[in-house]
């Protein structure tokens, strides 16, 4: 086994081809930075030098004491194949290729990025790249990348980025805010390893606690959302997506050669394996901070500290917006506080201080221990604006509150400081930072960061109380199924009848009405007479998928009316379509309840995916859906019904009876275990189904199978 | 006329009133302030004093030479009032009380406050504070604040904040951002001079072009919504409002005093009045830079060029969710670029230059040029990331690019940088700033500035054609409703019968069903036979608001059943409410329709508004409703149909035939009447109106009149 995670990250030797000592190449680049902390053996190559910046360098590869772990190539990118293959040659374990022009610069560079691909298989080489900026393992001292310096140890923060300028940036920025990080990874065009290969790397790599991840495009979703649910299970993993948008999807193609998959599959996968989804780079590293550096907070009940009333109103107002609370502080704690402040300050929440600055180490300070203390307060947060962030003593003492509390007293909730103050604040800020204490900039992402984390922290909880694991499907149904499509394609269709897609769901226990195929007026009234005072009469024709566009459904009819309504409808659907050939009506009981509708389609990378909504205006105007990666719990099958606005309908409310969502959560079942066992259906549509107080019954129903995508109306 | 805006921000002659030379006084702060470029005359009056930093101090008011415009008093606030008085003994026009201690610390210093306010109105002084951070005339040199420093000249941006210490942090960081001035106001506590006169000074200011308010509470809101739709007709208002939550309330009240409106009433008037609303102070400052330094854009097509492939999908990802557009470039700007770029670059838009840095000068300046010639793209953001930004040619060309598009070839659409570097970027950051050009942080700023931007030029060019006064309500029915009115008076209710709130609509020009109130079943039979083939019957009783809840309504009748259903009515109401008085059953006409309500109340601070939502789910299960203040023009009635997120289903989907929203529009426009010419009218609810293809009708309603507002059920 090529274990390339050891060798790309902790190489006892690693190769540099392409070495140079040349100002302005990337080989001297490269060579700088691989000479400057990393401990291992480091051979540099190069057919024309014998050495380089003090060290013997080898024509080639072959030529070098091996055994080589990880292989640098910046090379021109026609010299890469080459080298790529003495590589495989001398039997090296990783090769990072950082050298650009290969699939996003056209039809050419695909060429040659298959040679090389083909050149790193041929010899079990793992590849990283080409097209990337290159990798770091801080605490080992290891810069293999473009970048310029090498980061301070004792981070536990990974980064994987696809963007290699926008990895950059984000890296020296958050060099600038004292975040040190574990370990970072750009692979550019990702033409060998997956996505899934990285996050089982991070999954067991134990200096990593907090992975981001900044991605363009996904290689196999499926597998992808397999192993990020396994790493989000053990450690919090932020990601930031991009190419969302046509424009977004324009540009990420033209720059790495990598198409985006479909947003929402992606944005259900990351939801529902319980990563954590940031709007930009910059909120991304914004959430790790908190992450890496403060506990999680226990709830979602926030203590504002504030020298500026403003701005305590502008930040606890956005708090709440976010989904968290600013509880008016307990008697005792306002009574402690008060005695701090001065008598026209407020320690209700926010806890003012006023302007007061000649006492702000001892405000600042004694409120924060006060709300440390109260254990109503999940998270605290200080706002350090002008004079309260300029004042170093002040800074200093809000540090050693906050590490008196959770390092001496073990208090285990976090601090998040709101900085508002101009650039010549950078030191205190420093201080802040250095002690592990999160600072962002202004009240907005103060807030946002804090909200996501207690959503995480909120999501982790409930998560690890429900038991996960999807229920196996009933057994039989699969053959029982495979009998019902194995007849239909018999028939050359790839269009299940209504009756045969209600037959399915029937196989994999969801209830369906009771219904008759009837071919004369008196077999639909004697069939109507069984099925109570009022009967639904549809149309059944391989040729008419969508019923009620030929008017082809009757609902209401009573066993009296039946008779002449069978003729009417044979009549109106044979002026309509005329030649569609017509194989009878089916006569049914009538339901009622709530309209829902349950759908399922196949994502291209990620597989099948279940769709659930409320019917009518719901779906039809408001496209009030929810999505689930299927197989998925039973936890989070119950959770669609309650993600949708419609919600309330099914809850009960004025006066109506509630749905019964246990039957709905059973139908929801169903239709993800034969998404899951029946592979070949690739689109199923189950419109309406109605939920009573009492049960849940698919009314009506549409599937269609592989081998006729083109027919798809 | 005092004109206090006048004395305050043109003084020709201040008086510092606690002038002082020791350090860490206030007054001596204010000294230093009022010293610095303010080309006036200062009389310091101290005391105990004969001379202050080299100038003539006078013991009292009296003492120095008049007349005064602006008299700053920096006083322990006990000594405030007497101030006050000698102010208006001598006739000042205006007293900046600057000092704390008044109605944001309770009963006594609102005792305080009143006493102050008493001593202007006695003597015909206007009050700014008490409670303040002061006021500047940067173009004048005019520093009477807290503040330290004066503020370079030259500025068009004009900020009123509540909060003093949030307006001084904004203010710091603003100058770091070269980001210039016209006037600061801090007014704190606000006890006498209003929001709407603060307004009427600003819409007069020739030198504010971009007026930004940071608001806590609001002063008299009607008047507040009529000064600012005058203001924002004619400049930029940007908005951001505080203590929207209840934490935010609270810390509001504790801290200015001042409790907050109803966040919907004030956010309607924001919108109503044209003004910009922004989330944050910082997101206002943002909005500011770019609506102050830049033209407005002519549209929302956004062409962006980038270094960083990955920022500029993250960039075109924001601006599409925040309603931009990155559309793909025409061929022959593609055609231009692609000779300036790398031939594996991408001309698409995004723009990507690559990492080719040799050549940013040319690749930028050129993407510029190019961007600006072409009529399909109306912003210009260029990303500068990293080496791109750091590279000081580069900047250079940037902003020469711009300025020669701009200034030279005279073509109005705006450029905003996205800026993504560290804190070593700051000097060239500032040679775009300086340049007029503004710079933002990180995509998501850059998105949102724009984004908000974008909407506010596309309202104002859509306000600019549509006639937005209010029409005049129908002659008469004032005459008429009052009679109604006064009949329901007449019998002590302030509850008006369904019959009585129809008569209203109706004489304000709304359609109704015909009905008739019958006493007898065979009246009801009479009633039904002349109303179609099915009438809906309501039961009619003073003790009675909510119909259904007695289950007092009946729908869908026919006129043989009329009879035996007006018993059963009856006897299912007397058994619900046995004590209620039964007037009779209304027979009416059956409407149809998809259902919506239009309902209104009076604010406390705003005055009448109206509301207008979908029925059913919409407003029972989404909350999906809308509001204006009324009056408003049709334009604005027509805007709130078109809003709600139900809108699809009046406008006609999947066949349904469109609704008659001219007919709507009329109904909403004589709900909007009654409730301006009614103000006894304070809650009107009419629940349901049926609009269909032809016409609106209103099917219920409830109206409250004043003076029995306990009795609102």
């Amino acid at each position: 086994m090529n274990d390339w995670g050891q060798a790309a990250f902790n190489p006892r030797c690693v190769a540099l081809i392409g070495a140079s000592a040349k100002p302005g190449k990337l080989g001297q680049v490269l060579m700088r930075n691989l000479t400057e902390g990393y401990p291992g053996t480091l051979l540099p190559i190069n057919p024309g030098e014998a050495e380089i910046m003090g060290r013997p360098a080898y024509p080639r590869l072959q030529d070098a004491p091996g055994p080589v772990d990880l292989a640098v190539i910046a090379l021109p990118p026609e010299a890469c194949v080459e080298a790529m293959r003495d590589c495989a040659q001398v039997g090296v374990c990783v090769a990072l290729v950082l050298s650009a022009g290969f699939a996003e610069v056209g039809p050419q560079g695909r060429a040659l990025q298959e040679a090389l691909v083909a050149a790193a298989r041929a010899g079990g080489v793992r590849l990283i790249g080409p097209n990337c900026f290159g990798l770091y393992n801080c605490n080992l001292g290891l810069n293999a990348s473009m970048g310029l310096g090498l980061p301070p140890r004792g981070g536990d923060i990974s980064l994987v980025t696809q963007s290699g300028a926008y990895g950059m940036a984000i890296f020296v920025l958050a060099q600038e805010r004292h975040l040190r990080f574990a370990k970072v990874l750009s692979h550019g065009n990702k033409a060998d390893l997956t996505d899934h290969e990285i996050l089982d790397y991070f999954e067991h790599d134990d200096e990593t606690r907090v992975l981001c991840l900044f991605l363009e495009s996904v290689s196999d979703g499926h597998a992808f959302y397999e192993a990020l649910k396994r790493v989000a299970w053990k450690k919090p993993v932020v990601i930031t997506k991009t190419g969302r948008s046509a424009a977004g999807q324009r540009a990420a193609a033209s720059h790495t050669a990598a198409l985006t998959g479909d947003a929402s599959a992606f944005l259900t996968a990351v939801r529902q394996a319980g990563a954590i989804l940031a709007e930009s780079g910059l909120e991304m590293l914004d959430i790790a901070e908190g992450l890496s550096r403060q506990p999680l907070p226990p709830g979602c009940r926030v203590g504002i500290i504030t020298n500026s009333g403003g701005t305590g109103v502008e930040l606890a107002d956005l708090c709440e917006r976010l989904g968290l609370t600013v509880p008016e502080l307990r008697a005792e704690t306002q009574a402690r506080i008060a005695q701090l402040i001065p008598p026209y300050a407020s320690p209700r929440n926010p806890v003012d201080v006023t302007p007061a600055w000649a006492r702000f180490p001892e405000m600042y300070a004694g409120s924060i221990e006060a709300l440390y203390e109260d254990d109503e307060v999940d998270v605290i947060m200080p706002i350090l604006l002008q004079r309260s962030a300029l004042m170093r003593e002040n800074v200093e003492a809000v540090r050693d509150a906050v590490l008196r509390c959770q390092r001496e007293r073990g208090i285990a909730r976090p601090t998040y400081v709101c900085w508002v103050t101009g650039r010549d604040g950078a030191d205190n800020q420093a201080l802040l930072q250095e002690a592990g204490i999160p600072v962002y900039e202004w009240p907005e992402r103060t807030a946002r960061a804090a909200a996501v984390i207690a959503a995480y922290a909120e999501a982790r909880r409930a998560r690890s109380a429900a038991g996960a694991a999807p229920e196996p499907p009933p057994p039989g149904a699969r053959q029982q199924a495979a009998r019902i499509i194995a007849a239909a394609r018999a028939q050359g269709r790839t269009l299940l009848f209504e009756a045969e897609v209600k037959a399915l769901l029937a196989a994999y226990g969801a209830a369906v009405p009771q219904e008759r195929l009837c071919t004369t007026p008196a077999e639909a009234q004697a069939a109507a007479e069984t099925l109570g005072p009022l009967c639904v009469m549809k149309i059944v024709s391989p040729d008419i998928s969508h019923k009620s566009e030929v008017d082809g459904v009757r609902v209401g009819v009573s066993p009296e009316q039946v008779g002449a309504a069978f003729e009417a409808l044979l009549a109106t659907v044979r002026a309509a379509q005329p030649a569609a050939r017509i194989l009878g009506v089916s006569v049914q009981e009538l339901v009622s309840g709530q309209e829902v509708i349950i759908g399922g389609l196949r994502d291209r990378e990620f597989g099948p995916l279940l769709l659930f909504g409320l019917g009518g205006v719901f779906v039809e105007t408001l496209r009030d859906v929810t999505y689930r990666l299927v197989p998925a719990g039973a936890d989070e099958l119950r959770a669609m019904i309650h993600e949708v606005r419609g919600y309330p309908l099914l809850a009960g409310t004025r006066g109506r009876a509630p749905a019964d969502l246990e039957a709905l959560t059973r139908t929801l079942q169903a239709a993800a275990w034969l998404l899951v066992e029946l592979p070949e259906v690739i689109e199923l549509d189950l419109n309406p189904v109605f939920v009573g107080p009492k049960g849940a019954i698919v009314a009506d129903g549409r599937a269609l199978l592989a081998g006729d995508e083109g027919a798809k109306p």
